[in-house]
């Protein structure tokens, strides 16, 4: 099949890898588009090591359902950790903690940026029939920006900021705007700012943060200086949240997270199905953010134009 | 009045200074004792900016109170966050972040290793007739170890790991005990090990965390490696409560809070009222903690004493 392959540094086009074959309680997915996240950036970059094809926001159609026919020929998002089921966390529910997990496109599994894919059966979500097939493939990163409301309790009212106007820190504000909290979201580029705002986001630049009244931050640059802006805006007894990976250790001042007691928490990946629901009611709508669009046969041109400053959500066409 | 002075970094005993003069509000207490705390070393360290007298830690007599008569001759300990009562942490409640605080012995208020100090009435705390001046000095570092349990839900069974054995290692150690929990207290040196143990407590050095299993690791040892190990010693979706002071900006792996979803808790000053309860009850006894008392003339000497490696609790008594 035709893929994207990463190995080093170096991501170029195959047309000589097999198709995956499924394993027991795994699906063959034909994929359908792929969007490219920061985390792919952050790979391509070398910031962790992984060999393979890259890629896990995806939708695709399943071809193969090993023991579970009624799945072929859906339409599916996919959730990314593929979970043993056996160990502690897996027993805790918490599954994309799983001890020995893979993860799709980022450990020790091929990922989206190709023909074709393979998942466990488990982690596949039919898309609603009225969904395009541009907008499900946001499913993925707007449960990861619903995942820090399963983490942290957003109330009407709460004075929230996020930090970063990008890809994550938009679907990030538009979850966060249905809570009915005050919210602000702090960028760079005034392209995404204008897209924030036509929704009726209040933005600004970091120029704009009152120092210490949030009650909540989230960091969605994965820049330390990022975090530092975060720490600005809370309140003493606030929290942040991370909800961007950060290469290397940033230096961070420890001593004001203990003199104002605040809580930081990491957050990673989300609930699917409400993810799908609310992007199937428009009420999370992600379509203004897609900058441009390649097939799989221009993919590292899509990969360039992604790595652009400042550039929102890339599309392959699979 | 004799006191203990601090200025840059040189600590001296003074017999010049004027007696505090309480301002509306405040009360006068003469120190009966102090103790000696890690952030009264931080200060001499010079990793704080502070000149005046130390000492935050104390049980005292009240000899004036400004418009409330009822409280002199008492027995007291005292909160040490003179706040001013109108910013917003102050209105929503959290005094010890006022906006505009001065902090005994910390920040812009002379401190407890003298014969006298004044704080608000507001801020003492009537020490019970059974609890000797020895035990209630203490109050003020248990309502700090209880503070964790405000901020973070501990349950009977959940494993709990403190990083740590040194006075607030083992005060956080022993109010942790209560609630059930499934305690392990990790140190270095073998005597307060043998004091955690004496008391029913397990121990351990850094060798013997088990690697991701705590739901709870509560960092006491104020170094980047104590936080290090207590990354080590949680699991995913865990919990790190930070209840030392740090120095500098420690390098800290973000990307594993992010990846792992950790969850960071600054911790700072807590509760009077169940921290004398429960040193009234004997449910907390620091008895075994005091390593040495010295008088106030020799306080010098005092602090030397509490600076050296591994020492516990060093009193004066003012």
């Amino acid at each position: 099949m035709r893929a994207l392959w990463l190995e080093g540094r170096a991501l170029r086009l195959r047309d000589d890898l097999p198709t995956p074959v499924p394993q027991p309680g795994e699906a063959l997915v034909r994929v359908r588009i792929a969007g490219i996240c920061n985390t792919d950036l952050e790979l391509v970059r070398g910031y962790y090591p992984y060999a393979g094809v890259p890629g896990h926001e995806f939708v695709g159609t399943v071809e193969q359902a090993s023991g579970a026919p009624e799945w072929i020929g859906r339409r599916v998002a996919g959730e990314i950790n593929a979970a043993c089921g056996a160990c502690p966390p897996c027993h805790a529910g918490h599954r994309s903690h799983c001890e020995k997990r893979t993860v799709l496109g980022i450990v020790a599994r091929d990922g989206a940026f190709a023909s074709h894919l393979r998942l466990p059966i488990v982690n596949l979500h039919a898309v609603p029939e009225a969904l395009s097939d541009d907008v499900a493939v946001f499913t993925e990163p707007t449960a990861a920006a619903l995942e820090l409301q399963q983490q942290v309790r957003v109330a009407a009212g709460d004075h929230v900021v996020v930090i970063g106007a990008g890809k994550l820190g938009h679907l990030v504000a538009q979850t966060l705007a249905m809570t009915g909290c005050r919210l602000l979201v702090v960028g760079r580029s005034p392209r995404p700012l204008a897209l924030l705002a036509a929704r009726g986001i209040a933005t600004a630049t970091a120029d704009g943060i009152e120092p210490r009244q949030a009650d909540l931050a989230v960091e969605c640059t994965g820049h330390p200086d990022g975090l530092e802006l975060a720490r600005r805006a809370v309140r003493p007894r606030g929290t942040i949240v991370l909800k961007s990976t950060y290469h290397g250790k940033p230096e961070v001042d420890l001593a004001r997270f203990v003199v104002d007691e605040i809580t930081l928490v990491g957050s990673r990946c989300g609930p699917f199905p409400p993810a799908l629901a609310l992007l199937a009611s428009g009420r999370v709508d992600p379509r203004a953010l897609v900058e441009a669009r390649y097939p799989l046969a221009n993919a590292l041109t899509a990969f360039d134009h992604a790595a652009r400053p400042g550039a929102m959500k890339v599309l392959v066409d699979c």
